[in-house]
């Protein structure tokens, strides 16, 4: 399957659209409006119409699009019709708690290693994980076919994490350290920072604060 | 001070550049080039000249951007010059991990309070906070001037801890949980949601793999 290049801000809010999609087919909805999408997920129809138009996807006037043809022609697109193994460094509170997650990752992408470099933590069970030291992770992330590492270390050790993922094989990182990582071109990574998310979301924080109270 | 509405993909990069140029400051480095810029955080300098002309920002051919006066500038269009407090529902790993990142939310930026539903947990200490009981939220999160709520609870419970939010009068919500949350539009929403991040970068997973291996 070909699909066009897709913008950064579209390949966000496909996911939002599949989850509602989801929602929808759980209680039986064969169809739904792009006014219905927008009252839900607080988006413009005319930008959700745009977005679904992106890959061919057209509702039809007076009934709208087709729930479970969309689920899986976003399914498609995102690849989640396909196996994806993650992999996760750092076995701590964040760690554990992205590892809950696994419940929530059905179709097909979960994750399914995790290490630690701390010695009192290798074999701690995290759901039915067990923590492997990190001289592991490369054979492991190979053995495996990771297609994705996780960060979730101490800034100061997220660029060697880095290093050991890109020489495991991985196409793409998440990293939730605070630190930016340098790692080859052809490898994705997206920074799930939590005090960049926080620093982003201030700017949209009331503008008026600066001037007197009204 | 008043600035032109920048763009989504814009304010998500702002916190980056402030991440790097913060390290240059602290290492006494006075200028930087869109170039050095660019190399670090793995963008095009084109792109990062464009972001900065955004707010009227320039540098000197030969010499770059100034590091401090950059420095205060995005803070400034960040807020992070005003005191924003933070509070956050859902003291469980994840909270936690959260409440860790105080430290490096410097910036006046802080969780000052954390709430969770189970009485097992109140008066828990997650770094310098207490634990708090969810019937203590509306008030504590008045009296604090809290502007920013972050939930962090299982999917069926983040509506109710929104609706707190939205009575204590939060003008932003970061939400961890797997679930879309509905608040009046006046208030802004980001999905910190783990399981959309990793969905939105499978897209960006070699797109060969569908194929015969090469």
């Amino acid at each position: 399957m070909k699909f066009p290049k897709i913008s950064e801000a579209v390949v966000r809010r496909l996911p939002m659209y599949l989850r509602f999609l989801n929602e929808l087919a759980k209680s039986d909805v064969q169809t739904v409006s792009s006014q219905d999408l927008g009252r839900r997920l607080d988006l413009n129809p005319a930008q959700i119409r745009k977005d679904l138009a992106y890959f061919g996807e057209f509702g039809k006037k007076g009934i709208g699009y087709d729930v479970g043809y969309l689920v899986e022609k976003i399914r498609g697109i995102l690849k989640l019709d396909q196996e994806i193994r993650v992999a996760l460094v750092g076995a701590g509170n964040l760690g554990q708690a992205l590892c809950n997650y696994n419940a929530y990752l059905k179709d097909n992408m979960r994750i399914s290693a995790v290490f630690d470099a701390n010695p009192n933590r290798i074999g701690d069970r995290i759901n039915q994980l067990s923590v492997q030291p990190m001289e592991e992770l490369v054979r492991t992330v190979r053995e495996q076919h990771v297609r994705i590492g996780i960060i979730t270390v101490p800034a100061t050790e997220a660029q060697r994490v880095a290093d050991q993922f890109v020489e495991a094989g991985v196409e793409g990182i998440m990293n939730f350290a605070p630190a930016i990582i340098k790692v080859p071109s052809q490898i994705r990574v997206h920074y799930a920072d939590f005090t960049i998310e926080l620093q982003s979301l201030a700017y949209y924080l009331n503008r008026g604060e600066t001037e007197e109270e009204e």
